[in-house]
């Protein structure tokens, strides 16, 4: 997705059209006045007092009309300067002018753009001519209170864009048009996935059924694959004594980001926004021998965080997620295998979920701020070598970012290039120190001396969360068969005839662990198979007489024109390998 | 379990042996002055005040052996009654006498018994002479504040029981054995479920990956049941707006039994004590026809309760729980059917448990005291009907209890006989008419009228960490195959030379779903095989040369002594039907 704000050319043209904009309304409601029309990433918006008028969806076309005259028309930008009190005295009608004239210091200059009849303040600069702005649209509007305060006046704020040429305007407004429909937000609501609710809270998501079912699946996946790369699960409380985060630090910094602490009985309470420190007690619980490890410790894990308001966005960032966490208690020596372990699980389960474009990054600590990171140099660079050195033996393509790492040790983080073009962190691997000190965790080594072990912090697919978010803009809502909450639909042509053929069949799928639904309504076929393809389930199997003396089903997937007549038997046999290969 | 408080013959007789045991202690410790010694539950028990002497594990036996010389000697036990007065003036030396009887109102007697050559202040009655006191035993002793108060000094507390006859007494302290090895708390440690920790804080339950499994065992059985009987499945976060319960009503009646309120910009938040008013939410987000219904919501929900210290047992009453939780809602015309539907799905799951021993109380309104109900006489009468007939057509033991309906509508509870005779309630469920009510729920009728859906609350495994609680006392933490965190543990004769057929066996059963592991440490095969007894494995593989050649496993199951050799696929099949199964 384009960035107006930091593209130079698309900065000036974006600036241009402000004023372009500007002109254009000034011609329609002469009473407009105008306050600042800044370029944001999205491209410009400009904030306008029309006095007692107020902008409507339908106004956005007269004033597009306007422009392109004005674009048509080609007047030249000229800039000129005045004094400061010049401009004060040309303004003196216009509040929002004199108080933007009145922030610049006495004795300088002024800049002014005119176009025609449209002169405007401007530090600039801006394109010669509105010829070069004929490729704009007119997004949205709103209001917005002037300064941001809501104690006074709101302003018609109209936000567009511009391109230097048609087919880019087209291909942006293509861009803006697919992330609309594939914003997980639309799509859970569309898909049932998940809701809120004022009365709920604000950032405390309610997964419906089907959100759920995706979640359930989802857990099971990765514990499954987990089980069988040696970890074990655990569950520990959401709601914890403060001691735990005092020991673990995290009070001191975090706690600005944690719902409120509770106090009753002389004990203080806080929900869990991570759940390591509670790792580290289990660790500590038990004796440990240098045999005995690597320890894997992993919980599909609810953390709360107080996230500001402005930042919630649908269950991407929401006040109760779920991590997918795990801790590796190891020795120093066990580091280098347990990153590749890490590293060969994370590559297995992005192949089943088909992410094919994505980057390693390794954060490395400053070495020019080496007072900010716990540890001695020595630990550092043998690990940060470590870590190095098996992104190279894995044969993964990564990045070096000096300066990022956590100030307890190196990481890294697994990007995954969105359909949007984003670069998504969905894993993390970070290696930690000071935890183990803190909590003064232990191990017996080979010479019966007590040492500490290294804890490495590892999540694959990040919260459950915010990877459903992922999936869901990614594949559009079309989920693969193995993910959909409903598989499949069985739909008789005449329900009354082939209503038990079609119950029967769904039977004989449920027996196969297939999630399916039979669609008997008295609706027409056409209506009932629409309503299917609308839903998005992956397979629709319409069965009518000839299904039926056949025992077969005709099967059509989900966005695909032609159908297919297999038998119950063979189709099930496909589907059922199509689950199983999470394809 | 005997009560010895409520049964009138053992509580003569435990006053009675406390005195006897006062007596004894007198003999060994001249110096001991006595607080108070009554009858509890579990038997009786005496404060005693030994000066700078404790009492120690080896001195119970001395003070029994002093006993048995008191009940062999057979003194009678003869009361006499002297005045308040005389009272204080023989007792003017002994402190805590002289308390007990300052609280006596003035003019009153006082009854004194006397049994050889010590006399005590009691109201009585006692047995006739010590003869009849033989068959006791003392438990175990501990220190005790006077009066409770931990300012004041340290009391020496001696428990003990006494039976009328060496059977019952022998019979008693079985129990009192079995008990102790059923309690959960120890089986739970012992074979590594859950632990606690104050850093995490008080009735928080960490659950160990054994423990884990369990559950997750038992959260996916339950939830795949539900799903076959048209329940879907939701996840409703733990933290939520007060607003929530302020609707519910919760809030002013519940709220020392939650977690304090958390307060941030101007909200209120809290941990949530039950999830039902969720449910309500998202029930109504949606509009319902009344072909839609009955909708049953279920969720393995996170609950959270302020439990007081004192009441914390174990994983049985914690502050964090799991409810495996569901509100069906329906017509006031499918009540009965879906009374029924749980009902059968209740004694479905009691089968698979093997629980046999059950009943089913219907608990109904006290109609002396209507005004303690929500709702009006003929809701009231038609629901306790149709619930009433509902458990004579599903044939079921059940009785009626008067007064202990909840004050929003009638309820069944469903208790099943533990193996300490206890009746504990694991399922449950209810009927509300009043939170569609607070919620202003609606479904549009046949005549399209909108009208309030009712609400039927329940719970089939009761919580998660009850019911794990009570599997484990059952069993003695023998739980059957399905269930078991390690189900096999496949043991090569010698290491080296057959461990790579241990370790091909194992392989081919996780292929199977089964947990299994191998234990080829070079420890002697006895040792091992101890080993997998003491840990309670249900299933033991021994694998040497013979097994090899045959491609075979000996199987010995937990607490058997014969081993039967078997194929290797004989075995996976009738181990693979056990566990479908679920014996």
């Amino acid at each position: 997705m384009l960035n107006f704000k930091e593209n130079e050319e698309l900065n000036v043209l974006n600036h241009s059209c402000a004023h372009m904009m500007a002109q254009a309304v000034k011609h329609l409601y002469p009473q407009a006045k105008f306050w600042v029309g800044p370029v944001v990433e999205e491209g410009f918006y400009y904030d306008i007092d029309l006095g007692d008028d107020v902008i409507h969806d339908e106004d956005l076309p007269k004033i597009e009309k306007e422009m392109k005259k004005l674009a048509k028309d080609g007047k030249r930008i000229v800039r000129h300067e005045i004094s400061r009190e010049e401009a004060l005295e040309q303004f003196k009608d216009d509040e929002y002018k004199v108080d933007l004239i009145e922030r610049m210091p006495e004795g300088t200059n002024i800049s002014m753009y005119t176009q025609g009849d449209f002169t405007d303040l401007c530090r600039g600069p801006h394109v010669e001519s509105t010829k070069l702005l004929k490729n704009f649209k007119l997004l949205k509007h709103s209001g917005a209170y002037w300064k941001g305060d809501k104690n006074n006046k709101v302003l018609q704020r109209i936000y567009g864009v511009c391109l230097p040429d048609a087919e880019t305007l087209e291909a942006h407004l293509a861009d803006l048009e697919d992330a609309k429909q594939r914003d997980h937000r639309k799509l859970g609501k569309e898909m049932a996935m998940f809701m809120f609710s004022e009365t709920v809270g604000a950032g405390l998501p309610m997964w419906l059924p089907n959100g759920f079912t995706i979640r359930r699946i989802l857990a099971d996946y990765i514990m499954d694959k987990e089980l069988s790369q040696g970890y074990v699960h655990v569950m520990t409380p959401s709601v914890v004594s403060t001691k735990l985060y005092k020991i673990s630090g995290h009070l001191a910094h975090y706690k600005d980001d944690m719902f409120p602490i509770m106090e009753r009985d002389g004990d203080e309470y806080c929900l869990r926004p991570m759940n390591c420190p509670e790792h580290m007690v289990m660790y500590k619980s038990t004796l440990h021998s240098y045999r005995d490890l690597p320890v894997r410790i992993a919980e599909i894990a609810n953390d709360f965080r107080f996230e500001a308001g402005g930042a919630l966005t649908g269950i991407e960032r929401s006040r109760a997620f779920t991590q997918n966490d795990s801790h590796i208690f190891c020795r120093p020596d066990q580091i280098a295998d347990e990153i590749k372990n890490v590293t060969k699980l994370i590559l297995d389960v992005y192949g089943d979920f088909g992410f094919e474009t994505y980057s390693f990054r390794l954060s490395l600590r400053d070495p020019e701020n080496k007072e900010k990171y716990f540890g001695n140099d020595d630990l550092w660079e043998k690990s940060e070598a470590q870590l190095r050195e098996v992104l190279k033996e894995m044969d993964v393509p990564f990045y070096e970012a000096i300066g990022e790492a956590a100030f307890y040790g190196p990481k890294i983080d697994v990007q995954v290039r969105s359909a949007l073009g984003h670069d998504v962190t969905l894993s993390t691997i970070q290696l930690d120190y000071q935890l183990p000190e803190r909590f003064e965790l232990e191990y017996v080594d080979s010479e019966s001396n007590k040492v500490r072990p290294v804890v490495i912090h590892r999540a694959i697919l990040g919260s459950l969360d915010r990877f459903v978010a992922f999936l869901l803009e990614e594949t559009k809502g079309n989920l693969p068969l193995w993910l959909a909450p409903k598989q499949m639909v069985v739909i008789p042509v005449a329900p009354e005839a082939h209503g038990a053929y079609a119950n029967e069949v769904a039977d004989i799928l449920r027996s196969h662990g297939i999630r399916v639904s039979v669609d008997a309504r008295n609706e027409k076929l056409g209506y009932r198979v629409r309503e299917a393809q609308m839903s998005k389930i992956p397979v629709e199997l319409v069965v009518g007489e000839g299904e039926i003396q056949e025992r077969s089903v005709t099967v059509r997937r989900y966005g695909k024109k032609e159908a297919v007549r297999m038998t119950l038997d063979e189709f099930i046999k496909a589907a059922a390998e199509e689950i199983r290969n999470r394809k």
